[in-house]
């Protein structure tokens, strides 16, 4: 039987919302290992719509589940109607609508609040036994919600990538285990059944963003 | 010397932008094949804003060039300042921007208008003998703007497809051969060095349609 996999979603855009390159990467890869997947993302409004091409607000509001329809092709549903029990493992893309809209940690760092619906079910899955998955900036929710937890955001302590280790930092300070990784790499945290890979957290070529999201979703399914 | 790629995106979202699936396949294939790629997109506003939830259109105004920046992470210019002379190929994705963004075949079919920026960057690529990439519902901007030119989008009187089957027949009424290929397949018209495949146009796995795109790219990339 296919693994049934959940693909929670920020919007569509890196700066506002889900990474987009991400979000097709873990379906693609889903699907390349037989998953059927169901995607959902909170009826909310949008923490920022960033004008991505000149990088600044726009003074618009944009509703997260409306946005995330996007890369959904249409087929996506309200996180509060998301069944943990339908669903064999979990998947959080990254870019900033991780850290904005499922969480505040793109204003307020650790003491970050997170969203209660993406509270819930990370707890649910990790409560079941179910793998997680998350990548980019989106580990920083399982640091925030799943005390002790290991959790990849790239390679510390390289000067090509300051943000990096200013959040491993952070991570660190939460009482969770930042481990450094490079782009290819996934990061298995066995107890908590959680796989995280840093993505465009590394400023690599997009096909390595690719690979190493492909490690991730491998990983997920592995321990499904 | 690595090849240089124009790739042309429509906005950002299946319904009423580029097919983000495909445009990303389209970098990521790019990226793996060693080409240097620069985006770009008409600064025009959408003919349409689709509520990808609800699948309606909105009462909202969005800029191609604005909304499609979210595809190339900020990393675009306005099609109008795009130079033939650097760059060894162009790649159009699909989605219904395609087709309501960068000419009006969604509404008039094969009467429909193209951009003039379109038509001039397509006769400019074909006159230099430089490769020309398009998938989903785009090759029919080859059919209306290149008379005679060879394409595919898909497979002919299957029942599945009558979309296929309708776009096929009016892009030979135009003067132009359709030529029936499956997803995973691409086809090269020689003469006008274009490259085609059908992507979303089928209805099949993302993965298929990521490797149908790869072997697309993998191409124009040869003909480059």
């Amino acid at each position: 039987m296919s693994k049934r996999v959940a693909v929670v979603l920020a919007g569509c855009g890196v700066y506002d919302g889900s990474e987009i390159h991400e979000a097709s990467a873990v379906l693609v890869h889903l699907s390349r290992g037989g998953a059927s997947v169901n995607m959902f993302a909170p009826n909310i409004d949008q923490m920022h719509v960033i004008n991505h091409l000149k990088g600044e607000p726009s003074q618009e509001t944009r509703n997260v589940l409306v946005e995330s329809a996007r890369l959904a092709r249409g087929n996506i549903q309200d996180l509060s109607k998301l069944s943990v029990k339908d669903h064999d493992a979990i998947i959080f893309p990254g870019g900033f609508g991780a850290a904005k809209n499922l969480c505040t940690w793109a204003v307020q760092g650790k003491d970050c609040s997170v969203n209660e619906e993406v509270q819930t079910v990370l707890r649910a899955f990790q409560t079941e036994g179910k793998p997680i998955g998350l990548c980019c900036i989106s580990p920083v929710i399982a640091a925030k919600v799943l005390p002790g937890c290991e959790v990849t955001v790239g390679t510390e302590n390289n000067e090509k990538y300051p943000n990096t280790t200013d959040t491993a930092a952070a991570i660190n300070q939460l009482g969770c285990k930042h481990v450094s990784k490079s782009v290819s790499e996934s990061h298995v945290d066995e107890k908590n059944k959680l796989v995280t890979t840093c993505a465009f957290m590394c400023d690599a070529p997009i096909h390595e963003v690719f690979d190493g999201i492909g490690s991730m979703v491998k990983d997920v399914l592995k321990l499904a």
